[in-house]
């Protein structure tokens, strides 16, 4: 971080630019936390609609069962077009992934979590970047007592 | 198999009873395949009305990636209520848990998989038993040239 901000400096980015949230390799692998179905109508089908699975890395699953994310903590939102078919949803190519990534210091600015989204397949293309206090965290603000975490790890 | 087939002379049992399909502990942590959400209307509404999550352990995920599964590879279709409101649909309570549990020599007779269900939540209650073949089978033998199995791995 030292690095990063004499760098920042040196070259005029605002010093507090966060760590970019790196992408969640090998997250298919993860525990499956929970799922959902968005259809059109509901006030997040703009942002969410499709079929979505909640993932978490083991310190991700830990922080569901006590409540405290470490840092490390991963969790990812993949967002899958909800396909409707013959009286079935089947899963649709990628929309986007989105990413909450624990680090309580580097992320302060947005309660300790990176916020982060890649775009359909992409591992590079990321569609939050800076605005993740906007995108992403003043709607999270509301789950404070919750470590700013919607999910719960469903059985 | 020595001592249960005597078992099975000893008591009247027929000696072809294969074993029986041990519950998939701790499947919730393994590989999430894919899901699929079966409304009213459709042909399996009655058998597997809701939202179904697949699940493989290891060995079952090299099975979909090479085609061939061996002995151990367990595949998990898990099936929850499908609750629609507001535009959406949330899991609900499970419904049952089914099971193909590979081992080629056990289950010859139906394909090489012993087939199970567990009502709900429950890790005993079984609803398939001895009628693996027409309950389960007799529709997964379309399948053979997929090794019997249904699903494929999504990325």
């Amino acid at each position: 971080m030292k690095r990063l901000s004499l760098l920042a400096l040196a070259v005029g980015l605002p010093a507090f630019a966060a760590d970019p949230v790196p992408y969640p390799k090998g997250y298919r692998a993860w525990t499956h936390v929970k799922s959902m179905v968005i259809d059109s109508g509901h006030p997040l089908y703009e942002a969410f609609g499709g079929i979505h699975h909640i993932y978490g890395n083991a310190k991700a699953l830990e922080g569901y069962r006590s409540g405290r994310f470490a840092d490390g903590a991963v969790i990812v939102f993949d967002l899958l077009e909800a396909q409707r078919a013959d009286n079935a949803v089947m899963e649709g190519p990628r929309k986007v992934v989105g990413v909450m990534h624990r680090n309580a210091k580097a992320y302060a600015a947005t309660g300790g979590w990176g916020f982060e989204a890649f775009r359909g397949d992409s591992t590079t293309e990321r569609t939050v970047g800076d605005k993740a206090k906007t995108a992403c965290f003043d709607c999270h603000a509301a789950q404070k007592d919750r470590s700013y975490v919607f999910s719960s790890y469903r059985n």
